[in-house]
Protein backbone atom coordinates (compact mmCIF):
# COMPACT_ATOMS: atom_id res chain seq x y z
CA UNK A 1 0.00 0.00 0.00
CA UNK A 2 1.41 3.71 -0.49
CA UNK A 3 2.33 5.94 2.07
CA UNK A 4 -0.04 7.99 3.77
CA UNK A 5 0.93 11.15 4.15
CA UNK A 6 -1.89 13.12 6.17
CA UNK A 7 -1.50 17.43 6.48
CA UNK A 8 -2.52 19.53 9.75
CA UNK A 9 -5.58 20.93 9.66
CA UNK A 10 -5.09 24.75 10.16
CA UNK A 11 -7.60 27.17 11.38
CA UNK A 12 -6.83 30.19 9.32
CA UNK A 13 -6.42 28.05 5.73
CA UNK A 14 -9.71 26.04 6.29
CA UNK A 15 -11.02 29.45 6.66
CA UNK A 16 -10.18 30.56 3.21
CA UNK A 17 -12.59 27.73 1.88
CA UNK A 18 -15.31 29.26 0.20
CA UNK A 19 -18.26 26.80 -0.23
CA UNK A 20 -21.28 27.40 -2.68
CA UNK A 21 -24.65 27.69 -2.19
CA UNK A 22 -24.82 23.51 -2.07
CA UNK A 23 -22.17 24.21 0.21
CA UNK A 24 -19.70 22.53 -1.82
CA UNK A 25 -16.20 23.43 -2.72
CA UNK A 26 -14.75 21.88 -6.66
CA UNK A 27 -11.67 19.64 -5.90
CA UNK A 28 -9.70 18.76 -9.13
CA UNK A 29 -7.34 15.98 -8.94
CA UNK A 30 -4.19 15.80 -10.40
CA UNK A 31 -1.57 12.61 -10.55
CA UNK A 32 1.67 13.31 -9.09
CA UNK A 33 3.95 10.77 -10.93
CA UNK A 34 2.61 12.02 -14.45
CA UNK A 35 1.23 15.62 -13.73
CA UNK A 36 -1.83 14.11 -15.64
CA UNK A 37 -5.20 15.93 -14.66
CA UNK A 38 -7.42 13.00 -13.39
CA UNK A 39 -10.61 14.40 -12.60
CA UNK A 40 -12.41 17.18 -11.25
CA UNK A 41 -15.03 16.16 -8.07
CA UNK A 42 -16.92 18.00 -4.67
CA UNK A 43 -16.07 18.67 -1.40
CA UNK A 44 -17.83 19.71 1.53
CA UNK A 45 -16.14 21.21 5.04
CA UNK A 46 -15.97 17.84 6.38
CA UNK A 47 -15.13 16.10 3.67
CA UNK A 48 -12.21 18.01 3.08
CA UNK A 49 -11.25 18.05 6.62
CA UNK A 50 -11.29 13.94 6.18
CA UNK A 51 -9.19 14.38 2.91
CA UNK A 52 -6.73 16.39 4.56
CA UNK A 53 -6.41 14.29 8.22
CA UNK A 54 -7.16 10.58 6.48
CA UNK A 55 -4.50 11.87 3.56
CA UNK A 56 -7.06 10.53 1.01
CA UNK A 57 -9.36 11.84 -1.27
CA UNK A 58 -12.73 12.01 0.37
CA UNK A 59 -15.97 13.99 -1.95
CA UNK A 60 -19.06 14.68 -1.46
CA UNK A 61 -21.49 13.00 -3.86
CA UNK A 62 -24.41 15.21 -5.47
CA UNK A 63 -25.78 12.45 -7.30
CA UNK A 64 -25.45 9.85 -4.53
CA UNK A 65 -25.92 12.89 -1.87
CA UNK A 66 -23.65 10.86 0.21
CA UNK A 67 -20.24 10.80 1.15
CA UNK A 68 -17.93 9.72 -1.19
CA UNK A 69 -14.52 8.01 0.08
CA UNK A 70 -12.77 7.51 -3.12
CA UNK A 71 -11.25 3.92 -3.63
CA UNK A 72 -13.56 2.43 -0.95
CA UNK A 73 -15.02 0.42 -3.44
CA UNK A 74 -13.23 0.66 -6.32
CA UNK A 75 -9.60 -0.16 -4.87
CA UNK A 76 -8.45 2.95 -6.49
CA UNK A 77 -8.42 4.82 -3.70
CA UNK A 78 -5.83 8.72 -4.13
CA UNK A 79 -3.16 8.92 -1.79
CA UNK A 80 -2.64 12.70 -1.06
CA UNK A 81 0.89 14.47 -1.03
CA UNK A 82 0.02 18.11 -1.68
CA UNK A 83 -3.51 19.98 -1.37
CA UNK A 84 -3.63 23.35 -2.64
CA UNK A 85 -6.59 26.06 -2.34
CA UNK A 86 -6.71 28.90 -5.35
CA UNK A 87 -6.44 32.81 -4.82
CA UNK A 88 -10.36 33.35 -4.54
CA UNK A 89 -10.75 30.12 -2.30
CA UNK A 90 -13.30 28.31 -4.42
CA UNK A 91 -11.48 25.60 -6.24
CA UNK A 92 -8.71 23.04 -4.26
CA UNK A 93 -6.22 21.22 -6.34
CA UNK A 94 -5.04 17.81 -4.50
CA UNK A 95 -2.07 16.60 -6.56
CA UNK A 96 -1.80 12.40 -5.61
CA UNK A 97 -0.91 9.27 -5.88
CA UNK A 98 -3.15 7.41 -7.67
CA UNK A 99 -3.52 3.54 -6.91
CA UNK A 100 -4.76 0.95 -8.89
CA UNK A 101 -6.15 0.94 -12.27
CA UNK A 102 -6.87 5.07 -12.47
CA UNK A 103 -9.34 7.76 -11.17
CA UNK A 104 -12.50 7.17 -13.54
CA UNK A 105 -15.40 5.17 -13.33
CA UNK A 106 -15.11 3.85 -16.98
CA UNK A 107 -11.92 2.43 -15.91
CA UNK A 108 -9.71 4.92 -17.78
CA UNK A 109 -6.50 6.56 -16.06
CA UNK A 110 -8.09 10.04 -16.25
CA UNK A 111 -11.73 11.23 -16.80
CA UNK A 112 -10.26 13.54 -19.45
CA UNK A 113 -9.95 11.01 -22.28
CA UNK A 114 -12.14 12.59 -24.77
CA UNK A 115 -10.54 15.37 -26.96
CA UNK A 116 -12.83 18.20 -28.88
CA UNK A 117 -11.65 18.51 -32.78
CA UNK A 118 -12.47 15.09 -33.65
CA UNK A 119 -10.03 11.98 -32.45
CA UNK A 120 -6.91 13.61 -33.48
CA UNK A 121 -7.60 16.58 -31.02
CA UNK A 122 -5.95 19.73 -32.74
CA UNK A 123 -7.21 20.38 -36.29
CA UNK B 1 3.26 35.83 -30.47
CA UNK B 2 2.48 31.96 -29.66
CA UNK B 3 0.94 29.97 -32.72
CA UNK B 4 -2.75 30.21 -32.83
CA UNK B 5 -4.29 26.69 -33.04
CA UNK B 6 -8.08 26.62 -33.52
CA UNK B 7 -10.02 23.31 -32.66
CA UNK B 8 -12.13 21.99 -35.29
CA UNK B 9 -15.63 22.47 -33.32
CA UNK B 10 -17.78 19.51 -33.65
CA UNK B 11 -21.69 18.83 -32.98
CA UNK B 12 -21.61 15.53 -31.58
CA UNK B 13 -18.76 16.27 -29.26
CA UNK B 14 -20.03 19.76 -28.01
CA UNK B 15 -23.67 18.15 -27.59
CA UNK B 16 -21.60 16.08 -24.99
CA UNK B 17 -21.37 19.09 -22.66
CA UNK B 18 -23.79 19.31 -19.88
CA UNK B 19 -23.98 22.81 -18.19
CA UNK B 20 -25.42 23.37 -14.80
CA UNK B 21 -28.56 25.60 -14.03
CA UNK B 22 -26.45 28.74 -14.62
CA UNK B 23 -25.49 27.24 -17.70
CA UNK B 24 -22.25 26.70 -17.26
CA UNK B 25 -19.46 23.96 -16.84
CA UNK B 26 -16.82 24.28 -15.12
CA UNK B 27 -13.22 24.44 -16.97
CA UNK B 28 -9.75 23.51 -15.30
CA UNK B 29 -6.31 25.20 -17.63
CA UNK B 30 -3.08 23.20 -17.03
CA UNK B 31 0.31 24.43 -18.92
CA UNK B 32 1.69 22.06 -21.47
CA UNK B 33 5.04 22.90 -20.66
CA UNK B 34 5.42 22.51 -17.07
CA UNK B 35 2.05 20.69 -16.67
CA UNK B 36 1.11 23.01 -14.10
CA UNK B 37 -2.52 23.18 -12.86
CA UNK B 38 -2.83 26.90 -13.68
CA UNK B 39 -6.74 28.15 -12.87
CA UNK B 40 -10.33 26.86 -12.89
CA UNK B 41 -13.44 29.27 -14.31
CA UNK B 42 -16.40 28.80 -15.88
CA UNK B 43 -17.83 28.57 -19.66
CA UNK B 44 -21.12 29.04 -21.40
CA UNK B 45 -21.65 27.39 -24.27
CA UNK B 46 -21.38 30.32 -26.42
CA UNK B 47 -17.82 31.10 -24.83
CA UNK B 48 -16.96 27.14 -25.08
CA UNK B 49 -17.01 28.07 -29.00
CA UNK B 50 -15.40 30.77 -28.85
CA UNK B 51 -12.37 29.52 -26.90
CA UNK B 52 -12.12 26.61 -29.64
CA UNK B 53 -12.66 28.69 -32.52
CA UNK B 54 -10.17 31.20 -32.00
CA UNK B 55 -7.53 28.34 -30.10
CA UNK B 56 -7.63 31.06 -27.05
CA UNK B 57 -9.56 30.50 -23.24
CA UNK B 58 -12.66 32.60 -23.22
CA UNK B 59 -14.61 32.36 -19.81
CA UNK B 60 -17.74 33.61 -18.81
CA UNK B 61 -17.08 36.33 -15.12
CA UNK B 62 -19.64 34.61 -12.66
CA UNK B 63 -18.70 38.22 -10.51
CA UNK B 64 -19.07 40.36 -13.59
CA UNK B 65 -21.70 38.39 -15.35
CA UNK B 66 -19.72 38.88 -18.68
CA UNK B 67 -17.39 37.38 -21.23
CA UNK B 68 -13.97 37.32 -19.52
CA UNK B 69 -11.47 37.04 -22.83
CA UNK B 70 -8.54 35.94 -20.71
CA UNK B 71 -5.90 37.89 -21.48
CA UNK B 72 -7.25 40.73 -23.15
CA UNK B 73 -6.29 43.38 -19.89
CA UNK B 74 -3.81 41.86 -18.71
CA UNK B 75 -1.88 40.63 -22.19
CA UNK B 76 -1.79 36.90 -20.10
CA UNK B 77 -3.46 35.33 -22.88
CA UNK B 78 -4.11 31.42 -23.14
CA UNK B 79 -3.08 29.91 -26.44
CA UNK B 80 -5.44 26.37 -26.18
CA UNK B 81 -3.31 23.58 -27.63
CA UNK B 82 -5.36 20.57 -26.74
CA UNK B 83 -9.21 20.62 -25.30
CA UNK B 84 -10.99 17.34 -22.99
CA UNK B 85 -14.21 17.38 -21.98
CA UNK B 86 -14.62 14.60 -19.40
CA UNK B 87 -16.57 11.32 -18.68
CA UNK B 88 -19.46 12.91 -17.26
CA UNK B 89 -19.08 16.29 -19.50
CA UNK B 90 -19.55 18.27 -16.75
CA UNK B 91 -15.73 19.42 -16.46
CA UNK B 92 -13.58 20.64 -19.08
CA UNK B 93 -10.12 20.60 -19.55
CA UNK B 94 -7.81 23.00 -21.47
CA UNK B 95 -4.01 22.51 -21.96
CA UNK B 96 -2.46 25.79 -23.01
CA UNK B 97 0.63 27.81 -23.67
CA UNK B 98 0.12 30.59 -21.08
CA UNK B 99 1.56 34.05 -21.73
CA UNK B 100 3.05 36.58 -19.89
CA UNK B 101 3.11 35.99 -16.16
CA UNK B 102 1.02 33.96 -15.73
CA UNK B 103 -2.53 32.91 -14.85
CA UNK B 104 -3.43 34.48 -11.66
CA UNK B 105 -4.49 38.27 -11.18
CA UNK B 106 -2.43 37.88 -8.12
CA UNK B 107 0.66 37.80 -10.32
CA UNK B 108 1.22 34.06 -9.51
CA UNK B 109 2.31 31.53 -12.53
CA UNK B 110 -0.52 29.48 -11.29
CA UNK B 111 -3.95 30.37 -8.77
CA UNK B 112 -2.72 27.21 -6.69
CA UNK B 113 -0.17 28.83 -4.78
CA UNK B 114 -1.03 28.47 -1.32
CA UNK B 115 -0.60 24.76 0.19
CA UNK B 116 -2.71 23.86 2.88
CA UNK B 117 -0.79 22.14 6.07
CA UNK B 118 0.95 25.30 6.93
CA UNK B 119 3.86 26.84 4.93
CA UNK B 120 5.47 23.88 4.28
CA UNK B 121 3.03 21.82 3.07
CA UNK B 122 2.73 18.58 3.89
CA UNK B 123 3.14 18.14 8.10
Amino acid sequence: MPAVTPIALVDDELAMVKYNDDGLVAAIVQDEATRVVLMMAWMNAETLRQSLDEGRTVFWSRSRQEVWRKGDTSGDRQFIRQAFYDCDGDTLLFVVEQEGRGACHTGAWSCFFRPFGGADGAS
